[in-house]
């Protein structure tokens, strides 16, 4: 799945996923006012209003970009019918040809991250059946809990050939509060038995998750010189950080949220990327999903809000490919 | 929410929680038979199979004990079916008058953390009406992504009266990997201008964590005195560390996984427990809901699972009445 994706990229030219992150704000009025009109206020009809309005965006979008990135809060938070958009949503990208990059944060300890690995990635087994519960092809994973956290979801990985990607850095304020951390190296005994001082050196938390993804991502490659099947989530709005993790993790991709809403620019973008052009995947959601409801789009209008998300794609392809082009 | 969970911890005598984390092979036969001769060996079969077990685990233990703990993973892994017979737990847990913990373990940023606070503790938005999605009592969160990502879960808890747990100290083998990790404090300037020594005192991610524990609980108290609606997650398997953390958090009820299967002991709890006995709630899962499977209460028989979680119940409060009265 990270050879379709890295292909997907090199075929759209277009390093972007686009972060379908529905908010009741954002859906034109014409659908929502269909939707409660025939299931009424409710979570059927929350959940009818986004899945309509989700598919005018990936019928719009999607032979310009590699991938898209369901954030499940957005569907969980309208309890199971929210949840049963959800998956319409990923089987309906799949069919469409996109790489389903399902945001869940998930991470727990053993049999229960496995339960998570194999609910959103691989087949639980039922009596002598196997069934695929969510089936996304990639899950952002939460790196909390240590290895025993991760490992699972790398077996998983390696069956079906799909990937993860680990919180590293993220785009959010508020990130450097643990991830910023300067921890303290452990102190390594010289030859004279004395503290070695270069076993000294301290370096911040997210240096070394990322470090971690570097080293699980070892354990599972497709193939000799790809990328691996274990990338990094780091925010756009750390670019310095971003150029310290890509030297870390060389055959990480990075899933890059904070473009546009947030803040982040394409220049910021640029230490992202490997020499190749590749190993980076910018996220932006309502930047393009209701770029309708921005002035620089507002001639679309509610009803060609489609069109307006696919303007939106076009200018950021082009943001990006100027700032590569120009490092 | 907080103060019906002390209440009931009094009045029960057993700061238990019993974690309903149903796997298949816990499943005693005659009940996944019966499912699956019903609904076929499908999602909807494993569904109703960990169903049926379930309500004959909350049937056998709803006097004994002040709350369950159903571990969403374990429902989500079977895709939606899963996840309604979630939902139908957590509502047949509540009608017995349980506490619900929701050990589901999210944790995002802004929106979107918002949107995981309404759909499991509040209430959603459509149009004019207003919903509840899972609508448990507690959740637990994942700190990773700083105070971004915990706050909106404190803004719901205010206003429901709820309550969260944060992953301080997990319980599993590789938790020191990030969170024992020693950090650097922030240097201090002494007064004149040279660093202050007293400021430089290292200590592990899981001592600051608990530090943000207790000032966030600060902000979210129900009443001057009370335990507050923020609670941590200490792992029974460090009980060291849970002497520390329990002075770092006085006001924090600490939910504390890994006693029974994981190794924890009575005699290793009492370090999580204030002066007035109260402040812990231990968590037990398959030591409990899959008793009938150990020597011990193999006498019940699969047709007795429930009678055999009462008396595994039975034992763990005594294990830890002894071992309280004993320190």
């Amino acid at each position: 799945m990270i050879n379709k994706l890295t292909a997907k990229i090199r075929k759209t030219n277009a390093p972007i996923v686009v972060g379908l992150d529905p908010m009741m704000k954002y859906v034109p009025g014409h659908i929502s006012r269909a939707a409660f009109a025939e299931y009424g206020e409710t979570l059927e009809g929350a959940a009818q209003a986004i899945w309509q309005y989700n598919k005018g965006i990936v019928d719009a979008i999607y032979d310009l970009v590699p991938a898209v990135k369901p954030q499940i809060a957005m569907y969980e938070q309208f309890g199971i019918p929210g949840l049963r958009t959800f998956k319409r949503t990923v089987d309906y990208c799949k069919e469409k040809g996109l790489v389903v990059i399902g945001d869940v944060k998930r991470g727990d300890i053993g049999s229960t991250s496995e339960a998570y690995a194999v609910g959103h990635l691989g087949k639980v087994q039922v009596g002598s059946k196997f069934y695929y519960g969510f089936d996304e092809d990639f899950v952002t994973v939460n790196p909390y809990l240590g290895s025993d956290g991760v490992k699972p979801f790398l077996k998983v990985c390696a069956q079906e050939q799909k990937g993860i990607f680990v919180l590293v850095k993220t785009s959010n304020p508020s990130s450097g509060e643990l991830q910023d951390r300067l921890v303290r190296a452990a102190a390594r005994a010289g030859k004279d038995g004395s503290e070695d001082p270069a076993g000294s050196a301290d370096k911040p938390l997210y240096e070394i998750v990322g470090e971690q993804v570097a080293a699980w991502g070892e354990e599972c490659m497709p193939e000799e010189g790809s990328y691996s099947y274990v990338g990094a989530v780091v925010g756009a709005t750390y670019p310095e950080q971003g150029r310290i993790l890509r030297k870390i993790m060389p055959k990480a991709f990075i899933l890059v949220p904070g473009y546009g809403a947030q803040g982040g620019k394409g220049a910021d973008l640029v230490h992202f990327f490997n020499e190749d052009g590749l190993g980076a995947i910018v996220n932006s959601s309502r930047g393009i999903i209701a770029a309708y409801q921005q002035e620089q789009y507002a001639r679309f209008g509610e009803e060609g809000y489609g069109e307006a998300a696919r303007e939106a794609v076009i200018a950021m392809r082009e943001d990006i490919a100027a700032a590569l082009a120009a490092r």
